[in-house]
């Protein structure tokens, strides 16, 4: 069995792939919108999970073309709220459905204590109606706590802060689109300056 | 890191357990309030689950001995209450509770389309914090309709009704204790009468 999972190369979206690989077949997912190639920063850490862990029969990494429109609109919703959690949920919901067209078995990276960019337990039950698919949540049972101690056992990671620096997140070419759409002044004014993003650079030990 | 798990024996607590074998040691642990022997059910599930799976290192199953008067109380809910969801999920509760005082990493096999006996979050994050532990629940992020999936590829299980056979959950020492107290016909007039327990009867795949 393969399941998908949408993969930016960040702690939580590998400690998920590597936990799913105990049951399946884990392809890793990196949404792009074609706006940049931030994408291949989740490539260089598939490849080194796929490396690491024989367990992880296919280090299958794929980039999952996204509709432009949906950036607009999330884009549009997200200048309109002067916040981006609305916008990058919608993001995530369409990479979802769009991931849900292709293939029966889905996954993401969401913790239980994650706010953005989480669905609430009716629309992931929708989602799964819908498509007629399997969407699992591999971290919903684990704390950030309890990821945090994990994290620092397997991975060595490194945080950025989001204005120094491009990860493979959705955040990123959505930034993009609306400095050249709206101006450089409307992302300091929407996005928090001290939001960290993590990404995983190096494999502490192997999990088998 | 060893997890200790609660553990009837049946398949979510099996698949749980399997699935925390990737990143944990993991104890498998039954309750008992000492008016049965149906612990031993769990047990001999356990023996074939640490005898398969070569990376459930500790292969360690423990009983953990419940205070009498959990079930009592329990008990009287149910009878309050007319229907055993409340005592169940009390009982479940007093068990996390003991195991939470002498272990800092706890663990069930509450799935994510469960009722009975599910904690909210905030009373998961209230034991948490008040004990100073993780809670993990593994399969949160797994729907019915997918852990079946994992269930058939990798476990023989038999399906009893819960009239018909003893299994190792809660259910069986609380119908006990309320049938000695109060008669047999609370049982009738409480408990659903199609009512189904799974038990873990063989390993259909190794996991590794």
């Amino acid at each position: 069995m393969k399941v998908s999972i949408l993969f930016s190369g960040g702690k939580d979206s590998c400690l998920a792939a590597v936990l799913l690989s105990k049951f399946f077949e884990v392809e890793l997912v990196t949404c792009s919108f074609g706006i940049l190639s931030n994408w291949k920063k989740a490539e260089e850490v598939a490849k080194k999970l796929g490396f690491s862990f024989n367990e992880l029969k296919t280090s299958s990494f794929k980039v999952l073309k996204l509709d432009k429109k949906i950036l607009e609109e999330a884009a549009e919703k997200i200048i309109q709220d002067s916040f981006p959690a609305n916008g990058i949920k919608y993001i995530h919901q369409k990479a979802l459905e769009t991931l849900a067209e292709q293939t029966e078995l889905i996954a993401d990276g969401i913790r239980r204590d994650d706010r953005v960019p989480v669905l609430s337990l009716a629309e992931v039950k929708h989602l799964e109606d819908k498509f007629n698919i399997h969407y699992i949540q591999p971290l919903m049972g684990y704390s950030r706590k309890t990821i945090n101690i994990l994290v620092d056992k397997f991975f060595k990671i490194k945080e950025y802060k989001s204005t120094d620096f491009v990860g493979a997140e959705y955040e990123f070419e959505l930034r993009e689109y609306i400095k050249k759409k709206y101006g450089a002044g409307k992302i300091k004014e929407i996005f928090p300056q001290n939001h960290t993003q993590s990404i995983v650079v190096d494999i502490k030990e192997k999990i088998c």
